[in-house]
């Protein structure tokens, strides 16, 4: 079951091709884990800063074709892999046509923060989070 | 009647000092601006950049008190100024407090667009859409 | 004696317009700062950072006419203000043709900074940058 | 023979762990990409999109450890594939530590361009460019 997003392809998001920036599509597999983070597992993304942080290990994204200015884009976020220290989303973008957009994976590893100061050293994902969290994984 | 609008400051929006980068405040007016287009005005943004575009001819913004990661920032959006080749945007972000964030103010112009080629030259502002966003204006 | 900089405009800089995007200009201002503070204050920004902030308290630019993908600027960075506590940036970005391409002005504040902890109370500006500053004040 | 660049990581870059936020990466990517254009194989990048593009067919990042803000990171640019109408990016990042800080591969396809009109349909790399580009393959 994956959690599903709704996005508009702004402006500035957009390069001088009129499409999204490549780059910005893994900004996009941020903000969508900080809302599946409030809205599927129940905890606000900054609360869960407070004590834990979540750095890439890994970031693939493959284009299959280009997401134009203003167009809505439907977001499907799972997980295709959770261990204990670590989960990797996979992200899949489809246009309004249903068509694939562009297919990415990253890989998130959980990592302690004291005041502000993010340690990235792993540490085991908090079970009450991981719980929730396989509830988005996929096969 | 200002439009009102409604936005969690992202992760990958802050600086390391853990608030909203400053040069990020006008990329959300200009959000907030294609937003406004869309479900105000009723025109989808990229529906308006088909004839016209609306670069910015000036831009200020007065810094009262950060953004701080994952905070709900309420947006006020509104024109102060409404002329016929150009606009005045006048942005407010209030926290959850209802404290006075950041205010600032956008000078916008009429250009005309010929697939996709931005001839930056002042236009008039297509009446139908005067119309609308005198709506917003302020005194 | 304004401190000179040379910048190319980068694809994803620029929006669909083909011209560098209006709050990314914002952008060039810190970085500017950050390379002043480096060649010619003597201070390495982040080492600065351990010990100070300087976040914005006002910001604004005036454009005049579009920067293009690919264009080669320069960058006048001056003070148009100096005080104990603050200073304001004054940017101006020519093109190779000579002609002035948009005009900012920036107010940055001293804070203090512990241990990646950000007060932001405004605090003097340690002596020996103060004076140095001072050879980039305009009249 | 790799192109090696230099660059220091700016403030705006880095996210709220004070280090270079992941999607950037990326965009060091393609700024590292213009410049090659520009010094190794002496076309302005500018006046390569006169006529073609370079989007991205996949883009991948392997991230070894944390690239903090000031740092002075050395980038090692080459191409590990390169055929008629693509090739692929290698790029390695190294802090003043000599230590591998990340690992990134990006395939970009070569496509025309009229007047500002993104084609995104496959073309062949000019033989002039393609003659060039081939110093920069690594086996």
């Amino acid at each position: 079951m994956p959690f599903v997003l709704n996005r508009i392809v702004r402006f500035g998001e957009c390069d001088p091709a009129g499409v999204l920036y490549y780059p910005v599509y893994f900004d996009w597999v941020h903000q969508s884990m900080e809302i599946w983070f409030e809205e599927a597992l129940g905890v606000p993304y900054a609360k869960a800063l407070s004590t834990h942080g979540f750095p890439s290990k890994s970031a693939t994204f493959q284009y299959h074709s280009p997401c134009r200015v203003g167009e809505r884009i439907k977001i499907f976020f799972a997980l295709s892999t959770l261990r204990n220290r670590s989960y990797e989303i996979d992200l899949k973008l489809f246009g309004e046509d249903g068509v694939l957009r562009a297919h990415g994976q990253v890989v998130c590893v959980c990592i302690g923060v004291k005041v502000g100061d993010f340690a990235f050293k792993p540490t085991p994902i908090p079970q009450s989070w991981h719980e929730k969290m396989a509830k988005y994984l996929i096969e």
